[in-house]
């Protein structure tokens, strides 16, 4: 199936939401975003992963990144369901807005398809896909699991560190990389660039090639 | 720019490897497995995450994952850049092929073109991208990581954990679960079927809604 990937520009979405009518370009305007998708209000694992996403509000704000939520589910079936995910909660309120898709065309627009998964009619039903949008709202980077499998909030704010710190600076992010560690020099970048690029220094790892391409930095 | 995408049967690839030449059906067979691209050799985040996926091959293996790297560039280099590998790794093996693409036509079929990164001659490479593929072919789950972002290796673990228990139950994995945690049982489970099937017992969480979907259980 074809679909919304990395680099594509994102449509400009407008829906009704739990916040009112909604124009994507406008919500995000020159932020950072995320959009993720959720099978069904009233399921279970969905309302694990908007309450986390709920009680992480504020490393997302921190971060600059604007959240939006999206099911096939109208508004009324929202604002319901956010009361059961509140309580689950512990009482931690769902900031941010979710979108409604009753005629289901805005999860297949963006690549949010479930294979799998059917609504009780047989009607497709969305995955749990996120997307992290640059303020250039093209995909950065894209998550795309199915029904069965929550994602993992805390990989989520990981590779959102990763993205906008290799936006800052000529660098990179190695495997399993957390905020602390150290990060890669990108190869585009001379040794002598490197130099006054990075004056507190870098370390080059001696590899069998002699190609001196694993440069540690920390930024 | 269309692709594949979760659901979708992976092409049967022909390709030379650092194995030899490879079918992907008849690699996989019946396993489960993962096909994963990077940007290019001596590069150095691919130098750490070719090399994490090395050294967590028994912990693939446990889980009968058969594994398999992908980049534009040909057997020889491959060859040549895996003495940096396994010098980075503390000599820890690649035991896993890795694909040559040197015509640049397989990593596009795959969905894994990187929309900002170039070659020295301005040719298109591949992302970070990584899709865990089932023992019918197809893609159960995708990771799309543009060339900043070293993937999380303990990420994909999760997650294929979380795939295999809801192929083997009717569960689902909530939120950050991680092995050892609660699933919550799949809403296509009534009651009284989530009584015969989960002899050990399931929690049902009580919600502002009454609707008794977030039943909690060990499997």
């Amino acid at each position: 199936m074809p679909g919304l990937t990395i680099g594509d520009t994102i449509p400009n979405i407008q829906a009704d939401s739990t916040h009112g009518r909604i124009s994507l370009y406008d919500y995000f305007g020159d932020s950072w975003g995320i959009i993720f998708s959720h099978p069904g209000d009233f399921t279970p694992v969905c309302t694990t992963e908007l309450g986390m996403m709920a009680a992480k509000a504020e490393e997302f704000s921190k971060r600059g990144v604007k959240l939006v939520g999206l099911s096939c589910d109208d508004v009324q079936s929202h604002n319901e369901w956010i009361k059961d995910i509140e309580a689950f909660n512990k009482g931690k309120k769902v900031t941010y807005p979710i979108l409604a898709d009753p005629k289901r065309e805005i999860f297949k627009e963006l690549n949010m398809v479930d294979p799998d998964e059917k609504d009780p009619s047989g009607g497709a039903v969305p995955s749990r896909a996120l997307h992290i949008i640059g303020p250039d709202k093209k995909v950065k980077l894209s998550f795309l699991y199915p029904a069965s499998t929550g994602r993992n909030i805390e990989e989520v704010l990981r590779v959102l560190d990763s993205l906008q710190r290799a936006t800052k600076h000529k660098v990179a992010t190695p495997v399993n990389w957390k905020p602390g560690d150290k990060c890669v020099i990108t190869p585009s970048v001379s040794d002598e660039q490197a130099k006054q690029m990075f004056p507190n220094g870098y370390e080059t790892l001696e590899l069998p090639s002699k190609k001196n391409y694993l440069r540690f930095t920390n930024v």
